[in-house]
Parts: structure tokens; C-alpha cells; sequence
């Protein structure tokens, strides 16, 4: 017996009988809803919601139940995405020197926290060599210059096809992906940007908190668009610093925001809570 | 052309096809639904709901809805209740000699922030009837004894029949309710604490947090039951102390966090988006 | 016998013995230090200072200081300033529209809470009246056109001056002093900024945080300098939103925020707690 | 050159002119003060200070500096230690099976975040030995039952005699240590409790919040004393929750908190940043 479930997220036109339709279509094949959650944004009149039912007892096998779906989901002309609580991402992590990030994700998975296989840790640097493969992962070097990096970039990808990677993370890698890289992953990079966002976008987030002397640093975790640092926002958090701290102790103190906003953007990914609208998330927690 | 939603807020055991029937009942009549929100309690095998839909265009007029949804309530043995977003609760207000709490309210009402008439202050003390009056509500002193408590209860809630009165907030007021008085508001008393419950419970929890030495204090705003400071809670926050706070600057902190406290728990309640159950709450924010 | 204390706040190049020498100057006149407190910027090699002492007991005359320190603070070219802890700042507020930090300053005021003398309201609206009046308190209305306003400054400040403001605070006064006006009160002039600073500098912020989909917003206290929106900031606090919360509960939320974050950055002027630095602050907390 | 500086953390009744003779001592000796901090307890009438100066230049050498010192700590009858910014702590680290406090510390001493070494992890259990050996450190097994506790707190003691250990951190030990234990490590044990005390003092936190039905959670860093759970807070954090988090979002949610809270009281620890008063610290940040 499964203890499988089924995530439906979906958004459309606003429109009256959509929870109704959605609903009576699980309930008469069945299912048992856990959880339903909608979300109705008045102003651009559109329909937004994550349902979640077990798959025992469901009178469709999980192949089946797309197509099955489908002409409810024309119906209503909804973007709609289904999902298996039992799949595990496949993820590659891409990092650059600062490897708290890292750490903290593979800490994560060794205590089983993470609903991911890590499959490759990938680096412009060689500082989490030691680290990643004395864990057990596999690590890949691709230096980047400026001269190489559209070459590196391809290469990348083309490992990551080969591993069937379909989720990054950039855990505090320092090198802007191309568009041409970016459209391969679609609401797929999660990043996390060492400020609170829109404050301090760019280079140095901590230098110029320090400069601007803000009494609240933060940390953002976002998907990745082609707008440096304009990605549609996850989660945030911050923490109080004062006059006292200079810029390597705000450094230390938003390592572990860092780590804690990631962890928790990415946990909302791995549940499939997260709808991408525009430049903005819904977040159904 | 009304504005005016309906709210059902329901619980029973976990069942299929709850979502289901629930959103039909709607759909049939023509609403459009704006919230649903659920939450099913695996340990305890229940299934909570919060949903909300336009009156206008529904097929029913408000005073024929309870009658056609209750076939479908008594089929699940639901526990539920119908309210409409036009409804403005008649509140009392009791308070001793600590005003910020009441100020505030009095401010959020003046701001129209607040979905609530006030309609009566009432007190064990004078302190507050200047400010009462200069706003224009009606204030009532109740001074409380030993010996005439009783008594006093009794023609307090005497008074709040007869202003029918439907929802009491303990705006930092020092008495203990009794058990008789209790049972005429069953979870429509809604008290402030000073401090993180259930840390500090009882007398003075200032001093109790000065003394401890803790480095965050708290406040929470919980229904009333006859278990003092157990009742179910509905919103805490805290905020950061140093061994520099005094008593005094305890006491002057965390008035800040009270009156904010108790406005969010109070907003949760006039939004009908509680459901308390055994001795917690299921907050659908 | 005085409780009074004298507060000495003083900046100067960094030097050894600064420490000593001053609290020699205190002890050898037989005063009580009951607070000191120092920082030093090692990047700009900067001495800063706090130091209290009780009055009571001092071989010198409140008005015998500053003459006696003098030639201490010259030998080290400190800028210092000399405070007293019964010295109630004249303060005026200025306010537009939105009423809710003006009336919690009043709450404040009339909990005994604030230590200073509210003096006047002035507004560019008469929205505020009847509150301000009500509270026994003076009220000025100056409406400000684009062509007016250069005099209407002019009359604000003749009516300051004749009134000895000392302190003004912009309590969500939507005009811009002119630089005329701002150099009469160098670090006398209070705003609170309805964002997190420097995000979402400028005109509504409100809509700015919706549009950007954060899922925070904040409040700031601040220094009003020439440069809009970039004076010193004194204390800054947040507030987690989400998806649901369209414009209006943003506001709504962000009101709570402002009128505690202006209380605390007011609360920390008044005790003589904050040095400006540039375009920072030093808050000896 | 020396880079070094020296901390002095003093208390003693409060008396007029011991900053002034403080100072005094270190300036007449060319010591340039990089912080100087102090606090007076009114009620107790109690003064604490810790004042920092650098090394380079001063007229002492660091062994030449208490015998120096105390005439002046005699005259003000101080209690008082003197610390080198140059000293690392040697650390033991107790644990059971949860892991993520002792991962986050190897973490942090892998980044060189930690000014201590890491001479041991001891543990009850066998969960810790593979990361801990994989890291180069040294692993100790002391399995506890009723019979054995007392021999094995003796082998335990005598092993960290032998290493010279001067610091143990309890990163979710998970057993009592016996008042014979402590006596040997006053102030010198931090544990790591998993709830905001005193909430949910004693065992399982994470139920007992579920039971309560609280909408926020803490963790707590102390130091250890014979009274369980009441030994001085050095620092406390908080996290909201709500009703969908069941015990085990609790616990996952928490842990996030405890690594923080645990590392913050130590860092705070390890700057000689603390002085404990009774049961209640002074925290010098």
C-alpha cells in the first residue's frame, strides 16, 4: 500500500466552479484531499492553487492521472503542473568560495532533511573539492574567464543533461549564468543573494550595508531570471547588526541567514508549494 | 449590488469528498469562491475549513443559507458556523488601570481599522473613563472587591445583554473572570498576556522575566477559558531584552508588543479566521 | 539632592588615554559614573564616546561643565555635545494625512512615556486637528502648493523659532524640506520612512514592495538630511508578509511597524543616545 | 609585533572612581582601549565591566599584568579574570544522536569561525563517530545506564583532565551531568536546551509546544548549573510556527534555531564577552 501523494499546482483565469470542478474530480475517482490551498489575486483576476491527495485508494494510477486531468485543465485554460510526493529532484549545486551554503546542504541531506539527491557539486574553484567528495559526491571543475565562459557554460549544461539534473543551486556561486543557460531551467535555479533584496542588489552586498549603516541585514532566496538579482523572491529573512559590526562581522552574522533562507526556499521547492506569477511567487505554506 | 461575503467555518472527522461537497453546495448556487483554506489534524483524525464566497450573484439570500447547507453539515457531523463580512461584532472592552492596550484599540477604531463596534468600556477603576468619554464611548465602572465580585459579574454581563453584546476583549484588565461569567462568551473573550506564554504564566511576569534573566520577552493574545493564561492561543511575538532592561524598560517594551498583539489576535477573530480546537487554535491566515 | 545626570557625547581622532582622561575628569570632581560607553571605527581610526554621571555629589554646577571640560576637549579636538536628563526637548511634529505614528507620539506623551514637551503639530492638511486639539494641544495647519511653499518654510520655521522647537519629528509628513529649513536642525529632524531603507526609496512603498513580491517589509527611523531618503539611520524594524497580502494590508501592517520603529528612534534621541557619523549612526544602547 | 589584546571582566560593589582607576592603570601603562564597556545594577548596586586593550605597546608584559593588576582588584574588592584575545579554549564537544549542533560546529571550526580547538567529541552513543573521525577529530564512547553513570562521568572527567580541556559544549547531550561534574567547570559548560526557557523546561520540548499549541518557538544557550534547565541564558532565539507544524516540523524548524542559538553563546563565550551574576548573565556585546 502507497503512501504516495499527488500535488496538483495550477493558475488560471479567475472564474466561479474551479475548486468545485477540481475537487469532484479527486473526490469521485477517490481521493483523499490533505491539504487544498487558493489563492485569488483580485486585481489581475487570476486563480492560483496547490492541492494535495493520496494516491491509495485513488481509482487512477499515477500515469493516468494526466490525461485524465486534461480536459478539465482546458477547460479553464489553466498552466498546471503535477507532482509525485515520492520524487526526488535530482539537484547539482553550483558554488564558488564560500562554502557555508554547501556545507549546510549536505549536512542536510546526511540527516536526511532534504527531499533531493545531490548528484554533483559544480565549481569555477577548487576550495569544496575536499569537502564534497569527502561526503561522497562527485565534484566537476569548470574554471570560468572571461574568455571561456561561454564554452564552460555549454559544458555545464551538457553535464548536467547527462545526469538528468532538474533542479540547481546556486549556494553562493559568484558568476552571472547566460540567458542561453537559464532557459534550460525555467523556475528550476534557486539562488541565494547574501542581502535583503531590493537592497544591496549587485557586488558586495555586505560592504555596502556597512557603508549605507542599515541596522537589519537580510538574505533572499529566489529563483534566477535573467534580471540579475529581479528573480522571483522565495523567502527572506533577516537579522539586527549595529555601528559595532564591521563588514567581516556582517559577513559572519548573514552566513547564517544565508544558509537558513536557502534551506528553507529550497524545502518550499522540494514540496512543490512554490507558483511562479510574473516576477513575483505564491508560496503556499 | 452587494459586496457582502459569506464565511463557513466548519470542522468534523476526517472523511473523502468533504472538499468536495462543500465547494459543490457552492457552485451550484453560483458563488464564486475568494478563500478555502483546510487543515486535516492526521493524529486526530479531523478535518477543519475555512471558506469564504460572494453573496452576489449566489442563489440564495444569507437568510436561506444555513437552512440548505445544513442536509450536507449533518451528513459529515459537522460542527460549523455561517458568518458574513457586512457583520460588525458589538465588542466590550474591560480594562483596569494599564491603558495602552485600550488606546490603541480606540486608535485602530478611530482609523477604521477595526471591523467591530465598541460599545462599552468597562472597568474596575476610573483611570480610563477621561480618555473613554473624550472619544465618545461609553464607559462603565465596575469597582471590584472580595466580597461584592459576584455580584459585580453578574451585573456586568447583565449590562452586556442588554447592549448585546457578542465579543469581550481583556484589554490588560487584572481581574479573573469566573467560570459563570466564562460560559455565557465561550471562545468570544479574547485576553492579552504580557508575556510568552506559558513561560511566565500567573502574576508579574515582568518581574518574572527580570528575574529569569531571559533575553527575549513576549506577549500573547488567547481566548479566555476557565484555566488561567491556558486558554487556546491565537498570536504571540516577542521582542529582544538586555541585562540593561530594568523592570521598568521591560514594562515599557513590551507594552508595544501587547498592543500589537492583541490588534492581530483581535483582526484574526473579526476575520472569522479561528477555529479553536481542545486547547489550540487552527489559525487560516 | 538632584537625580539629575550629566550625558557627555564626543567624537575625535582616536588616541590613547582618551578613556582615562576623561573619566579622571569625572572622578576627580567626585561624580558617580553610572554609564559609559565607547566605539572606536578602526577603519577611520575614530574615537566615540557616552558617558553619564550622576549630578548628585559633583563638585561642579550643571552650568560649570562645560567650561571645566573644555580645555580636555580641545586638547584631543573632540566635537562633544553636553546633555542633562532633565532637559524635556520642544518638539514639533509635523504630519500629513495619515495619522496613526501622530497619535501613538500622543498615547506616548499622555502615558508619561515620552521625555520631552509636544509643542506643535503642523500639517499641510487639517486632518490631524480635531485629535490634536482634542489632546489639548497646539495645532498649526500651513498648506503647502508648489507655489507657496518656499514661504510657508519660511512662516513654519519663524513659528519654530519663536516656540524654541528643538526637535522636530516628520510623524509621515509627505513634503520635502528644503535644504534652507533642514540646516536651522542639523540631526534635530526626525522622519520615519514607510520601507526598509534603501529599499524602496521614494514614493509609495507600499506598492514598490508589493510589485517586487518581497516577503518582508520594514520601517525606518532616520536623521532627515539633503539627500531624500539617505539620511543616518537610527533604528529599523520588519515584518514578514506573504502572497495574500495585496496593498492594503501591506499598509495595514506597515502602520504597527512605523509607529514603534519612530517610538524607538525617537526614545533612543531623547535619552542622548546617538551619535551622528557621516551618514551613519553610532546608538549607544 | 604583537596583535594581541587583553580583556579584563570584572565585578564588585559599585563604588565612585573605579573606571576612572581602571583606565588610569592601563593608560599610565601606554595601553590603547579598544572597548570599554560597563553596567551597574541599580537594585544590587553592582558594578561589571570588561575593558579590552591591545598588547602592542604596552609597558607590561602579558605575565606582568595581574600581579600588577591586583592591588587595584584588592582596593575594590573585585572578582575578576584576565583573558588574552590569542587563547584558544580547548574544547570538548558532548553529544548523543542528534547531530545537527555538533555538524554545525565542526562547520563553523572547518571555517575558522571558531576561536577554540576541538580536542573531543564524547558521546553516550555511536551515531557521532563517522563524521566526527571523518573530520580528523577525536571520537570518546561512554555509554551511560543507570548502573554505570557515576564511573563513566569519572572516566570522563579524568579524560578531559587529561586533555587539559577548559570549555565543554553540551551540542544535545542528552544526559544529566551530576553536580560533581559541574562543580570542576563553573561557568564553563553551555548547553544548548530546545525550547525558549523557561517554556517547556525538562523533556521533549517539541511535544509539549505542540500540546500548548504555541505560535512560536525558541531555543535557549546557558550555562549549565545543578538546577536543570536554570542555569544563566546567555542567548535565546525564536521562530513562528503554526497549527500546521506538527511535532516533527517543530523539531525540523527548531533545529535550525539551536545550531544558531548554541553557536551565538559560544562565540559570545569564547570573546570573554559574558560575566555571569547569580543566575542571570551579563552579556557585553
Amino acid at each position: 500500500m502507497s503512501d504516495v501523494n499527488a500535488i496538483l499546482l495550477l493558475s488560471c483565469a479567475d472564474s466561479k466552479g474551479i475548486v468545485a470542478k477540481i475537487s469532484d474530480f479527486i473526490f469521485r475517482r477517490n481521493g483523499n484531499i490533505v491539504h487544498a490551498d487558493q489563492y485569488t489575486s483580485k486585481t489581475d483576476k487570476l486563480f492560483f492553487m496547490r492541492i494535495e491527495w493520496e494516491l491509495n485508494g485513488f481509482a487512477l494510477g499515477r500515469d493516468e492521472i494526466s490525461a485524465a486531468f486534461a480536459p478539465l485543465a482546458k477547460q479553464f485554460k489553466m498552466k498546471w503542473d503535477l507532482h509525485f510526493t515520492d520524487y526526488m529532484p535530482r539537484m547539482a549545486i553550483f558554488v564558488s568560495k564560500h562554502l557555508h551554503c554547501l556545507h549546510d546542504l549536505i549536512l542536510r541531506r546526511h540527516m536526511g532533511e532534504l527531499a533531493s539527491d545531490v548528484e554533483a557539486v559544480i565549481s569555477n574553484h577548487t576550495d569544496a573539492r575536499d569537502l564534497v567528495e569527502q561526503f561522497g559526491l562527485k565534484f566537476f571543475h569548470f574554471p570560468i574567464t572571461d574568455k571561456n565562459k561561454k564554452q564552460q557554460e555549454a559544458k555545464e549544461l551538457k553535464l548536467l543533461r547527462e545526469m538528468n539534473i532538474d533542479l540547481v543551486v546556486l549556494a553562493r556561486y559568484m558568476q552571472v549564468l547566460s540567458g542561453n543557460f537559464l532557459k534550460y531551467y525555467p523556475d528550476k535555479i534557486i539562488n541565494i543573494h547574501h542581502s535583503f533584496l531590493p537592497a544591496f542588489a549587485g557586488g558586495n552586498p555586505y560592504q555596502q550595508a556597512y557603508n549605507r549603516g542599515v541596522k537589519i541585514i537580510g538574505a533572499t532566496g529566489h529563483y534566477v531570471t535573467a534580471q540579475l538579482d529581479e528573480g522571483p523572491i522565495i523567502a527572506q529573512d533577516v537579522i539586527k547588526i549595529s555601528h559595532r559590526d564591521a563588514v567581516d562581522a556582517i559577513q559572519r552574522k548573514s552566513k547564517d541567514l544565508e544558509r537558513i533562507v536557502l534551506a528553507r526556499a529550497l524545502h518550499l521547492h522540494l514540496e512543490n508549494r512554490i507558483l511562479v506569477y510574473g516576477s513575483k511567487t505564491i508560496v503556499f505554506e
